[in-house]
């Protein structure tokens, strides 16, 4: 869908600029003079309809630059964005991106399996990183980008948007202060209906995996930070596929379970065949949660006690503000490599129990 | 607690006798004055606080007979529900329920061990049946407390209220008109905290299982019911015990996953460590669900098309009323023992997975 530059505006206007600049306007001692510059890298859909607008409300960063292999897409982003020439890559320019003092972020919004390569040579570039989730396709590459951003003295953030978005902070704080209790139980499921058969993401040379790479990671994610500890053992399992054509390279459902040191469990679930999208959890005198939890707007949160109730920001430009105000300060970001890499670690923990006959795995 | 006879009046007014008088005054063809008598056996919680306060709501079957083995239980019954002494029994007197013309059907609300003991003496005795659920440990039991009946000519019928419920009857109805499309998920669960280590849930002996043959058996049915059809594979998985000097004798928690001949897909937990309680729905365009499915009141009912509004009405009531009219006009009742032994098919099928690894397995 295209957009003129009024039809942006009035989108802009819509969604509430002011719902972002509101808590942000509390932050002190960072001049609005000094924003981060971000290059995009890949310009599919997140990038075009969910990134660049909201890189229109941002306080510490701002686009700059565009990386794309399709010159086609370059005269829409010029002109909606004004995007200087000297400021636009393709894939084989890429690299030259270090001389360029206008980008200090780059954002890596392609196919998972591009993340590590795009990520290192950003890194490598003199670039901080923002990388779309997965972070990557396997817990090496993932190691292997967080060890190259620390050599550059680069940072490196995942796009766990999530974790500046109010409804999910307060699931970690109901979690963390013991509002009702313990947390015992989590329930977190995520799906969609996957249209297009030719997308992306159903060939694992560019996913790495179905819906758990895609979508199954928000899953993951809610229970990590609703228990508030990491999971030492996972069991998988894989369902029959309805559609063995349209996933024959990925995984169409599957369900999986959580054990947690404490005794906790979380028990989820992750589809390309149907919408399912909730976070819920159990404590020992209450429960809370959120329904369409992990979309980018549109969160109900209820809790035992009565409602959840909290303005929706734009959660992209929450994210890559947090992000651009931990580098300008010259701290770590929320969302670290480090993050990103639990992620993976329970991820293939999950292919290798599915692999195992649904056997518990330790996570390592 | 006790009640005294005004108490139970002004709770019977309370909870709204009328809510399931409405529905079933539009039965017609039964003329008021036949009514069934029922014999409760097993005077514990379930039958003292749920049933016998029902019983004084039902049009078509009355409370006339006791079975307890605890003679000290026995005056505050004749007070209460004026039993007269002939209808009272021991569990060594049982049998002689045959000659007493005012005991129609016999509710046996006993640990599940016993279920098939006392269903086989009563089918015996000529009495039709209703059993709670599960409605035996195992299948060969349920088997044989189905045949014993129908060799008796008499019915039976288990304690599945939910299918009375309004919001359960509602699910069913989505479901099979295919409102929001074809069912694809249902995320059922059921658990609650277990309190008292000496209760006979926690003894295999009594129980035959842990959370799954206790509640869990109401994520199976309303999984079945929901997707509506019968389940043809299942994989399941138990959680290590955080309490096993308590859950010495039974499973704690656990979850498991059917697989319905359609590609339909439930993922389901119970537990006996913390309340769980929803039965939800992700259909081709849209989805629907109870949260407090599967307590005894309280539902509440939503679409992604808005609310389900129902009036809410006394289950146990409509559940007795229900059955005791298809005795009355001589047809199959609604939830008979071949549904029940659906359930312990499928609950025999989740304890072969769990002990073969989570290993998939056919339900016979």
């Amino acid at each position: 869908m295209m957009h003129s530059r009024r039809d942006f505006l009035q989108y802009s206007a819509l969604i509430g600029a002011s719902a972002i600049t509101a808590p942000l306007a509390g932050f002190a001692g960072i001049s609005q003079q000094k924003k981060l510059g971000v290059a995009l890298v890949g310009l599919g859909g997140y990038a075009t309809r969910q990134l660049a607008p909201a890189l229109q409300q941002t306080q510490h960063i701002e686009l700059r630059g565009i990386v794309t292999g399709t010159p086609s897409k370059i005269p829409q982003w010029v002109e909606k964005y004004r995007i200087p020439e000297k400021n636009i890559y393709n894939y084989e320019t890429f690299d030259r991106i270090a001389d360029n003092k206008d980008i200090d972020v780059v954002y890596i919004v392609l196919p998972n399996s591009m993340h590590a390569e795009y990520t290192i040579r950003a890194a490598k570039a003199g670039k901080h990183v923002i990388c779309e989730k997965p972070m990557a396709v396997n817990v090496r590459e993932g190691q292997a980008m967080i060890d190259a951003c620390k050599k550059a003295g680069r940072q490196l953030a995942i796009g766990y948007r999530l974790h500046y978005d109010p409804f999910h902070l307060e699931m970690m704080r109901l979690s963390r202060e013991k509002t009702f209790g313990e947390v015992k139980l989590v329930e977190a499921s995520d799906g969609f209906r996957a249209g297009d058969p030719n997308q992306w993401r159903l060939k694992r040379a560019l996913s790495g995996g179905g819906p758990l790479m895609d979508v199954g990671i928000y899953a993951i994610q809610g229970a990590r930070y609703t228990v508030g500890m990491e999971p030492a053992w996972v069991s998988a399992q894989e369902f029959p596929k309805t559609d063995p054509q349209k996933f024959r390279d990925v995984e169409e459902s599957l369900s999986w379970q959580l054990h947690f040191p404490n005794g906790a469990i979380a028990n989820s679930f992750s589809t390309y065949i149907t919408n399912v999208n909730r976070l819920y959890a159990a404590a020992e005198k209450g429960w809370f949660e959120i329904n369409n939890a992990f979309g980018y707007a549109g969160q109900q949160g209820r809790t035992s006690a009565g409602p959840m109730t909290f303005t929706h920001i734009n959660q992209q430009a929450a994210h890559m503000d947090g992000v651009a105000k931990a580098i300008l300060e010259n701290r770590p970001n929320n969302v670290p490599g480090e993050e990103g890499l639990r992620d993976m670690k329970v991820i293939e923990a999950i292919y290798a129990s599915i692999a195992a006959g649904g056997k518990q795995v330790k996570i390592s």
